[in-house]
């Protein structure tokens, strides 16, 4: 690890990786970046406990231990699953100033961590690949692109639409719905909210939809961008409108502004949403 | 149709039923209750629109009509799947005077619309068995079990636990918690809130009850009840956690006391739950 290199933790507040993952990652890593970038697996990556990298206690402390120390630059989450909004008010009560000053990455579950953090005014949180998109087929592209940001802030990985203009913020469906209501439901006066979602019935998705743009406080968004939503198992009977006919319903009822699509989604094209407005690298 | 007979229509807020079912459901009816009960299925039940049994505007209108004709006593939810929540707002702007007379029985997805009727002050709304719980096998009992509160108040239907020292309520955990920070969240300040749910994945109810246990204003409850959750599909990897488990964690977190089981479900055997206190019948 040189002087100048970024260091990035990395930790699964929701599931499990493999070590053959953290191998495989960290030589691509370094085949790309060379000594630019310095990756750490914390050990609780590879834990087990029921659906879990580990229970409730061990994923929390991990994910203090990254956060909290300031050699890190960098938090990255391994991947989703279930398990971030578990942890959020554990976490929330032990963060310390070395943790404001991190990058903290990742999107699906870890959007309820995100959520969190936003809530006590981190300013460097984004919304892109994780750690385990690089098992998906072409996964390369995706990890690389979480690299570039994470050690370069490189704007070509951005979603096309975010803008020094305006603060965007971006969510999994699911994982939002589940925030609106509570002491973690992020403030997105102001936002362009992106919003994706994978697998989901379009009942399903509908349901959220109307919940989340029926708050209060989520109608202060400046609009709503739509992520992609696949892949959505038939519905029985077919739900009868398509993802954008229910998106732009919901606006309208709920007086937001349908803004179009977004490049984002569980997928390898998955673009950087940075939480707020987006901050270049500034050089130490 | 007596003049001493109570006087139910039934809509579908949600999905359809189909002719058959309200044929047999009205020769049961008669059959058990003679002239005591008259049963009138408004034709929007066997409507088709993609999901829904008919679209929200035929949906809402049917409800109104029902609800605000003081020939009628009481309104039936036909069924759930998905579809009240889309009206509510839309039903809440039309009701009368007649509507607050009427007593509303329904569950699972009728859940959104009986919360919406409780937010207006609605006095006579019962979580309970529906019409297409007919179909169910062994599913006379469920729909005689709902005629006889409809008819009678009959004590005999009610879930054990209810009583008259406290308010209660009960809900489909998905329904609930996408009402959570919603307009039409239900005040269940000192209510014994009783839980249920279907064909949900462990993690899933886990993440839906940490949402619910989340807000501040479902934390003035008064207890928690855990009604029954099958079937629970299995987790990859296994949860870890039973549902007790689950409910007896979130419980612990929000300080809500967690008072045992509660006999309701989406089975044959679900028990009445009336919102708030129970009014037994009085004599005109």
């Amino acid at each position: 690890m040189s002087a100048g290199s970024i260091r990035i933790g990395v930790v699964a507040p929701g599931g499990r990786i493999e070590p053959a993952l953290a191998e495989k990652l960290t030589a691509l890593a370094q085949a790309r970046f060379k000594d630019r970038v310095a990756l750490f697996f914390h050990p609780q990556c590879f834990l087990a406990s029921g659906h879990f990298a580990g229970d409730d206690a061990a994923r929390a402390e991990a994910f203090l231990e990254i956060a909290n120390d300031a050699n890190f630059d960098a938090l990255w989450f391994a991947r989703g699953g279930y398990g971030s909004a578990r942890l959020a008010a554990r976490v929330l009560k032990g963060l310390n100033d070395a943790a404001q000053q991190k990058t903290y990455l990742g999107y699906s579950d870890a959007g309820s961590m995100l959520a969190a953090l936003y809530t006590r005014g981190f300013k460097n949180l984004a919304h892109g690949p994780m750690a385990a998109d690089i098992t998906r087929d072409g996964g390369e592209q995706a990890v690389t692109r979480a690299l570039s940001y994470l050690v370069d802030r490189a704007p070509g990985t951005l979603e096309p639409s975010v803008s020094p203009d305006h603060p965007s913020a971006a969510f999994n469906i699911m994982i939002l719905s589940h925030l609106i209501g509570t002491p973690l439901q992020p403030n997105l006066t102001g936002h362009v909210l992106m919003l994706e979602e994978v697998g989901e019935y379009m009942y399903r998705v509908d349901r959220s939809l109307q919940h989340i743009v029926s708050n209060a406080d989520v109608r202060k968004a400046a609009g709503i961008r739509l992520g992609r939503w696949d892949p959505i198992p038939p519905n029985d009977p077919d739900f009868g409108q398509s993802e954008e006919d229910v998106i732009k319903h919901w606006c309208a009822v709920s007086g937001i502004p349908y803004l179009g699509r977004a490049d984002i989604g569980h997928d390898i094209h998955n673009k950087i949403v940075p939480f707020g407005r987006f901050r270049p690298r500034v050089a130490a």
